[in-house]
């Protein structure tokens, strides 16, 4: 295990109506101008936009807002949320939505008290803020874990790039976390968001820390939970029980209790992006695509934690002498898993040729180091890619 | 799965040497004032407590300290420590050992800053400190779990009254974990904080609430992590490995994350907390003896939660339609469990008779609520105590 400091200070407000409580955890957090910022219409066709408001104002907290955050969200809306967060002395940035809405939220935090270019400094160059904004957010969708997490993803598109940004003061004020909300997240988007958690629990798994018992054992907790209640909550989304198993699932999967003391892979992160920043499709669909094949690539560099990850999480039991059937095994049943919640396993089910493959190759190199537990070339992410076709 | 607000803030900095940290933790939470409190020769014997002084004067910090605070930790000496905080100005009190320790500097930050009595109104009549000096500690037994926790546990001695005290005022600003000061902790005591860890998963278990599957999940990773782990570092104390994860498991256990959502039942703490007030003994030796007595005298109220609890935490694979058996075979191997790290499983193996049963069950009841899984009355925990003889 190795050294590691460790805090997370989000307040979590989960169940039923805890909306309502918007206003006062605001007012909690020494927030007195709020920009909100949200996604498509859902929000407001859903009623939640003028809870929110209202919630607000009967805290007596002055507000603006700004809608639009697109999945995969962009360097242009951050521009424009932070010239308005700074023209009008807005102290408390709210998110409501899923990751691209918190994600947004966070970078505009970072820029509004900003004098240089967070794009360039904190994404590109991987430097850390060391200061921004106060946020929260409320949460529609149970998927990136950004609610209470200290990092942010956005795309750049006129610099064609995808990268993520670290940095302890985004970590969220507070998170609502209430289960209905989600009642009405479609269920392709019910299984991205599945996707997208399983990852973040397998990203952390993949190390090559050794003696990390307790984080194994507490992610492989994680990842059984999500296996056998993401189906449930696709079956029927207004499951509020199992809905809240998912939505806690996504929460802890991402907050950093997971990989205290360990160093995760995230390759297939960074190979993903460049799937949603050249397609533009699901970031949860894109993992669920892009995993199965780095674990054929990699998995012979540590087949133990492999087939310890497949037996403690999956329950296959094969065979002893033979590891390599476990985790050829285990493969096929993640596969299986992906398959049974809607998601595709291979770039042709979602038309993806070859033609752009070296191309996103290059730029997943380029972005960032892709992969601790094994470090990738571009040409063995090119390989990846083509194992996924 | 319950509505609830969590938070946590309490920085953890894990790992070798993270001592030598001490003072500029301290300046980072904006102490210049310092109490040191710690208890007998220890932490003085193995030169802990001149490298925080170094740290600390290095830091330009201004401190005092005060020695001996004793397990079950006395009222009278945190009295004592509020009058020397405030006659000195003190705006920050550190802890340099277990859970006495910070136990006791706890209530010595909420006395500090009150002009009522902390004792009455927190511990006896359980209302809520609304404000506290901060603190923070350097933690040298892996048990309490008390180093990021919002609770404390004080014994009055006049009153004759053990009870807990809860505030989120109190939970400390930082631990420093570093596995390498576990190293001459006494195994009788090591395997006390093994029991006392389990107990605090335990309690936490044994809820009625329904539909907790995630927590249920880590609490049982968690619980395989320390049985595996507890009897290692009990064979060789100086194994950093295995050190590492009892002591970060001794902090998950207790630091709110594995309760989510739940009522935990910590009746066996309530009935253990009388055989340490009446007797000194350790707690986490009255927690062998009390868990199992408990357990064989409520399983019946959910057996299925307990069989579950076997079935995953012991591995126990027994009858599907006689979950009976699993239960009763699941004590006996929780009880050898004790036995093998050394730890009393009845009351005779530590020269307890039954003479005082009844004024011990009375107190019980009369210090707080005894059980939330079921609530017990005095007549309960006298046959508790009976089954532990």
């Amino acid at each position: 295990m190795q050294n590691f400091e460790f805090s997370n200070s989000t307040k979590l407000c989960f169940g039923k109506n805890t909306q309502a409580q918007t206003g006062e955890l605001i007012k909690e957090f020494n927030g007195s101008r709020v920009l909100i910022v949200y996604g498509g219409g859902s929000v407001k066709k859903s009623g939640l936009l003028d809870q929110v408001k209202r919630s607000l104002e009967k805290a007596g907290i002055y507000y603006i807002e700004k809608g639009g955050v697109v999945p995969n969200p962009r360097w242009s809306f951050v521009s424009e949320g932070a010239k308005l967060a700074k023209k009008d002395n807005i102290d408390f940035v709210l998110g409501v939505g899923g990751g691209s809405v918190i994600d947004t939220v966070k970078a505009i935090c970072m820029q509004a008290v900003y004098d240089g270019n967070v794009w360039t400094d904190f994404y590109r160059k991987g430097e850390v803020a060391k200061n921004a904004l106060p946020c929260g957010n409320i949460l529609t969708i149970a998927a990136a874990g950004s609610e209470s997490s200290a990092n942010s993803v956005i795309t750049h598109e006129d610099e064609k790039f995808k990268i993520g940004a670290y940095s302890p003061a985004i970590i969220p004020k507070f998170a609502i976390l209430n289960p209905e909300l989600l009642f009405t997240v479609p269920k392709y988007q019910i299984a991205c968001g599945a996707s997208d958690i399983l990852a973040h629990l397998m990203e952390r798994y993949f190390t090559n820390e050794k003696n990390v018992d307790l984080t194994d054992r507490l992610i492989e907790a994680t990842a059984k939970t999500l296996i056998n209640f993401a189906p449930l909550v696709i079956q029927n989304p207004k499951d509020y029980n199992a809905q809240a198993e998912l939505m806690l699932t996504g929460t802890i999967a991402h907050n950093g209790i997971l990989d205290l003391g360990r160093i995760g892979d995230w390759a297939s992160h960074g190979i993903e992006h460049q799937l949603s920043l050249f397609y533009d499709i699901a970031h949860g669909a894109g993992l669920a695509i892009v995993f199965p094949a780095w674990m054929k690539y990699v998995y012979k560099h540590d087949i133990a934690r492999f087939a310890q990850f497949f037996q403690n999480v999956f329950g296959i039991n094969y065979s002893l002498t033979n590891l390599d059937l476990i985790v050829t095994e285990g493969i096929k049943r993640l596969e299986a898993f992906y398959t049974s919640i809607g998601m595709p396993t291979r770039l042709s089910q979602i038309d993806i040729k070859d033609d752009k493959i070296a191309e996103m190759a290059q730029k997943a190199v380029d972005s960032k180091r892709v992969g601790n537990f094994v470090q990738l070339s571009s040409k063995d992410v090119e390989k990846i890619y083509k194992l996924a076709l």
